[in-house]
């Protein structure tokens, strides 16, 4: 094959880089004392058999995390960090930690205790029972990193030769990079290994008791996943490997293809024959180690560094001969099997190596000006050649040099990482950068297992897909199920106005003008007590006048001056007084009620005004202005002036159960707070917002109502509606200051996907 | 009834103000001679029975026009304006006018030539055949107004009486108003009685040919729609009314109550006994005579006149008696009778009315400061108490002072309205501030009888209704058929990009920078040799560098610098080079297809390039920017520019057949012109655009194509969709400026309401 050895230019780096990478993270649920967790897999997930994101491996307390293909070491760990904090966000029991390390520090004497994943697949679950039998269950404790590499797509559709076909072409490149990774792995195993201890009892049918205590990689080396030596695949033509591997499985070997344990898998063939038709479409490699340093089992430079590694492999010449992946082999058990301290064992090939990474890295780099450097991280792995101890085995046994210390080491990590994981519980982490709402709608299909793409970030743009049923999604809940129309409908408070009246609902009465004069000759007509001036569009409430009971005319002069100032259509309305509540309606139904509240504090005879504020300030629902579900509340100029509106400042000690408010207007951004009153509203006003929303033929719709009592039924006298609201927040209900939250992001979902079983079990905190 | 003598305060006028008025306007078609049209019912509009706009009335060549209810009588003069223009629209025969008068000039000698109109139900054919017996055929031939006026519902509500229900009460209000109406309407006949002439043959059954050649109102007198003299009915009450109706029908003296020829009728209830359960909704009043002085066969000021008049009939004291209507009826017929210039019949009596409306329009005008001044109207009917010249009557035999002009005089004003109704066809007269796609569809509903009504004018926002089917469009095809999520994705043009290259549409490649460092970087990897270099979201053309051949780095740092300096994200877009077609789709197919070219003139050898302009510019599809189909093309700067670029002025003489261009850009705003290309275009582009709009989920979408050839399939590389744009313009496809119309505004219709005919006979020009 050694046509392909200079196949690629060094300007096809660029498209080379934009290859895609997919991780799966695998862990074990642990105690708190290192035990292996006794819960069961989280419920609240639903069917794992499907979950596309987290699903179990062979043990059911062992965990594992699927991102999916991105180019962007970037948003891989964005997507590990969603499914890590999700993960522990529906985990069954308050006392679990992820364990850290791609080996086990605890083996339970009692093996039994150690349970097969509880699958639904019978077959599955069979096979697992094979594998426990036939190579013990120790070894399925061990964790690890599968890196799944795609080459971009475009590149080999411009690099195919006109005398091959698609198929040939594919499979011929990526039996190509398989035994060049095979062959030079072990340079990533000497750098990137990390498992250098184990449990003492740990034992493996094959091998029986490790040889050391202490090693580069106890997961790599032959205590780790390995066949019978017996088992022996070439790799020198995709045709052989998968000839030898039949062989295997017939002559019962392998039970089945898949108990191959190699470090490379050819994927999408299934079984491995119809790749000769399909041709291979990525490789899987799974040969990395857990970092007990990277909160998320690896670093984003490691995802970085391990792409251009594999490359880097495109651009070598082809090894080709299975003599020379056997090498490759033994130079990797070697390696794993050394002590974490001593070097590599072909310190040219490894320089040569990484000299050949750096000519693309310096390239790459040129045109990335923004990003970390490619070639300082090459650098500092190029200081590990004659430095072991710069290693990543080298650093454990440096932060833990006795094997007895490794439990306690392991757990010290996982609980750091736990306080990570659960910090900003409303957020989706990695996600931060969308609305809190879009967070909560992505969170809930990461739980739900319906696939999602940010198709964009500052359009809070997002794409779901279950099966073949997409969905796109805008801000949380503008979708498919809302017709452009009624969006207009809603847009215009006077349209919006007019059909609710249509129907019988009750709104504020009022006339809107063009014109200042007739706005002027039409005082003697207003038929109503109290009203309200406004311009027809608002922002900050500049412009409007209250008027609760009846002006001069003068007054009513001015106030349409102000209103016509902001605005070429002026509004007098009827001014309702009473509380105001918003109502979420979804699909003809009410889903959640709240009242929102000026920024206020309860006193309790002791404590300042000030100092009551610093104590709601710590509340963890409350953050930065739209970074948090509620906002701290400041000590600025409008909340002076409000405080000596009622005679207080800063420094007065209110009474014990005193409200004291902080602001006149009600809004969250300044410090406001949301009340639930989903239950102790009337169900009356579910009733008539249901229908206001039916009028503007709505599915999504935020009715605000102004009330004199939610308690008391809805007449035609003590409510109006005051506005419609096309996007309505969903953070107010998810995440109220007081009262029931809501999960109303889950419930748009189950109305995009009415065909996914959204999970009734389990919990969910966050 | 004098219970209600005081009901109304002075203060009450305005809520009164806001009682609506329907205006029904019969005419009859006839032919340049002055005969009766023999063509049938205009076709394109379906079937007449269930048509709520246009309608025929006896015969089938008199049609009968009918505008919803409004407060405003300017809204009722466009309404009349629009459906006056759109019947001539859709008219069978070029050699058709509208009788202007409520006589008629000419009655064919042979009666039977006066067909019986056309309809389907039996039932009223033989109605009308039993009409043209009784009464003769001739009386059929007469057209009037019916002046529709419901009392403003609010006001009712705040007057019934506790001790009344709500029945009884509008039953009272409503008789009274009957009986008053009858009473005083002399005073109306007097001053716009306006049928002082009939032809010379006609004769009535009742009363054979008339007695005099002329008087005021010959629709009015005994020889208009009357019954046998037997006939009598009680107005005294709604109860004795009914009772003497039922009994005329059960002797016989009428085949059907509504055969009851009264200038007032009770309305909403058939038979009318179900009034006495349902309640008067409104009365009809059917006296005015058409103003032949009037474009619509009525002055708007006549429109408020009579409103007062029926207003000032509530604030006065119930005439209560069957004797008081009878010297009304009597006073009536006089009147009618009388010469136009005989003075009214009771002097007193008249300038007191008319000094009673005055009170009223003294409080009105002073609170609608920007309206027509009711005072003056006032007084101008003031002005006619002792100037019989100045009424109608006496305006019209002053014009035509011998019977035997006529004929002559009808036509010539006939042709006169004619070439109004006929100006800017592409409007929808009295509709002219919506823009034209939305009149287009407008007139659309017009011609297939489906209401509608204009909820926001600057919005253009419409309601349209089918018995109980409502939709709302907006800008002509913002519709309920259009998701809010389609038109985010269509709003963003890189998302839109996304998707279609997702299904395999060509975009043309591109990559979007936010940062110029990394923009700058990007030179080395761009990959096609023509590229544009442009802001995210682009008005004008700011900031646009298109480069059709590979420029220097510094050439290309220098466009990204003009092109960050108009937003923070910029495009580095591949180019792709051709004719831009836009490909308009509904509903999965495309429906008109249109290219746009420059402004251009086309050299005839003789004329200069600037008189070429003038002669373009007397199109009749051009007109002032957004306010025709097609713009005026300027002699500016830009035109000078481009003429100047091709060594040309505005003086030069064009060779016979050269097209010179004088705009870069082919925008219709700048004189730009749409040329269809519906079926030029190959069938694989009309493909591609469904196959676009149907990823982004669109049902309305003008999908822009650029491509090398349109007449050549569509291959990978001779084409790109360069844009997808939710809410099309229509006006594009309906009138372009070369080539076949499409009416794509209709096509709007029948997707949002399939259950309605629409016709596919007939025609229609506009």
């Amino acid at each position: 094959m050694e046509q392909f050895d200079s196949l690629f230019k060094i300007e096809d780096i660029f498209a080379l880089w934009l290859s895609t990478v997919g991780l799966e993270r695998e862990t074990m649920r642990i105690t708190e004392d290192g035990d292996l967790a006794t819960t069961p897999h989280p419920k609240a997930l639903g069917n794992r058999s499907f979950h596309p994101y987290i699903q179990t491996d062979f043990a059911e307390s062992q965990l594992e995390f699927i991102t999916p293909p991105y180019e962007s070491s970037e948003t891989l760990i964005n997507w590990l960090s969603g499914i890590h904090q999700v993960a522990y966000q529906v985990m069954e029991s308050d006392n679990e930690y992820f364990w850290p390390l791609s080996t086990p520090a605890y083996v339970p004497e009692d093996r039994d205790s150690i349970k097969v994943a509880q699958l639904d697949n019978e077959v599955e679950r069979g096979y697992r029972t094979h594998l426990a039998a036939y190579y013990g269950k120790d070894v399925q404790l061990i964790s690890g990193i599968h890196y799944n590499f795609q080459i971009n797509p475009e590149v080999l559709k411009r690099k195919q030769p006109e005398s091959m076909d698609r198929v040939s072409f594919m499979n011929a490149i990526y039996s190509k990079l398989g035994r060049n990774y095979l062959r030079y792995r072990w340079i990533l195993t000497y750098l990137m290994g990390a498992s250098p201890y184990i449990a003492d009892n740990y034992a493996t049918e094959l091998y029986g008791k490790p040889h050391k205590r202490m090693m580069r990689s106890f997961r790599q080396s032959r205590y780790g996943y390995q066949n019978k030596a017996d088992v022996y695949v070439r790799y020198d033509s995709l045709e052989h490997f998968i000839e030898d591997l039949e062989q295997a499985v017939a002559s019962g070997q392998l039970s089945v293809e898949k108990e191959l344990y190699r470090d490379v898998r050819f994927r999408r063939g299934n079984p491995y024959r119809e790749l000769l038709q399909k041709g291979v479409s990525y490789l899987e490699f799974r040969n990395i180690d857990l970092n007990p340093f990277a909160t998320y089992g690896i670093e984003q430079g490691d995802i970085d560094f391990i792409k251009l590694f594999i490359i880097t492999l495109l651009y070598l010449p082809d090894v080709e001969t299975n003599e020379a992946v056997d090498k490759g082999n033994t130079y990797n058990f070697q390696t794993a099997e050394a002590d974490p301290t001593d070097l590599p064992i072909d310190m040219d090939e490894i320089r040569q190596f990484l000299g050949k990474m750096k000519t693309l890295a310096t390239t790459l780099d040129r045109n990335r000006p923004q990003k970390a450097s490619l070639i300082n991280l090459i650098e500092s792995k190029e200081a590990m050649i004659d430095r072991p101890d710069l290693t990543l085995a080298g650093r454990i046994i440096e932060a833990c040099p006795s094997p007895s210390d490794f439990l306690a080491f392991g757990i010290d990590l996982a609980k750091d990482y736990r306080e990570l994981y659960q910090d900003k519980p409303y957020l989706l982490h990695g996600f931060e950068q969308l609305e809190l709402s879009t967070q909560d709608v992505l969170k809930e299909a990461l739980i739900a297992g319906i696939e999602f793409d940010v198709v964009d970030t500052t359009g809070n743009l997002i794409r779901l897909e279950h099966d073949d049923h997409v969905e796109f999604v805008k801000s949380a809940n503008m979708t498919s199920h809302d017709t452009l129309i009624s969006y207009y409908l809603m847009e215009d408070k006077v349209v919006t106005k007019k059909l609710l009246a249509d129907v019988g609902v009750r709104v504020p009465a009022g006339v809107s003008f063009k014109n200042p004069d007739e706005a002027k000759a039409y005082f003697p007509q207003i038929e109503y007590s109290a009203f309200v001036i406004k311009p027809k569009d608002t922002n900050f409430g500049l412009g409007i006048t209250i008027f609760t009971e009846r002006p001069s005319q003068s007054a009513y002069d001015e106030a349409l001056k102000l209103a016509f100032a902001e605005d070429d259509t002026v509004l007098v309305e009827e001014f309702v007084q009473g509380t105001e509540l918003r109502f979420y309606v979804q699909d003809g139904s009410t889903r959640a009620v709240v009242e929102r509240q000026p920024a206020q504090v309860v006193g309790d005879g002791k404590h300042s005004i000030s100092e009551l504020i610093d104590i709601e300030n710590t509340n963890p629902l409350r953050g930065e202005r739209h970074l948090a579900p509620l906002t701290y509340i400041e000590k600025g100029s409008a909340e002076r002036l409000q405080l000596s509106e009622q005679n207080l400042d800063f420094d007065s000690i209110p009474a014990e159960g005193e409200i004291v408010y902080l602001r006149r207007n009600s809004n969250i951004s300044t410090g406001g707070v949301s009340i639930d009153r989903t239950d102790a509203a009337h169900s009356s006003y579910h009733r008539i917002a249901e229908h206001s929303a039916e009028a503007l033929g709505a599915n999504f719709c935020g009715v605000d109502i102004i009330l004199t009592d939610y308690s008391q039924e809805a007449r035609f006298d003590n409510y109006a509606v005051i506005e419609a609201n096309f996007n309505p927040m969903i953070t107010l209900h998810r995440h109220p200051g007081r009262g029931q939250a809501h999960r109303v992001g889950r419930d748009v979902l189950k109305q995009l996907f009415p065909e996914v079983a959204f999970s009734t079990e389990g919990h969910f905190i966050g």
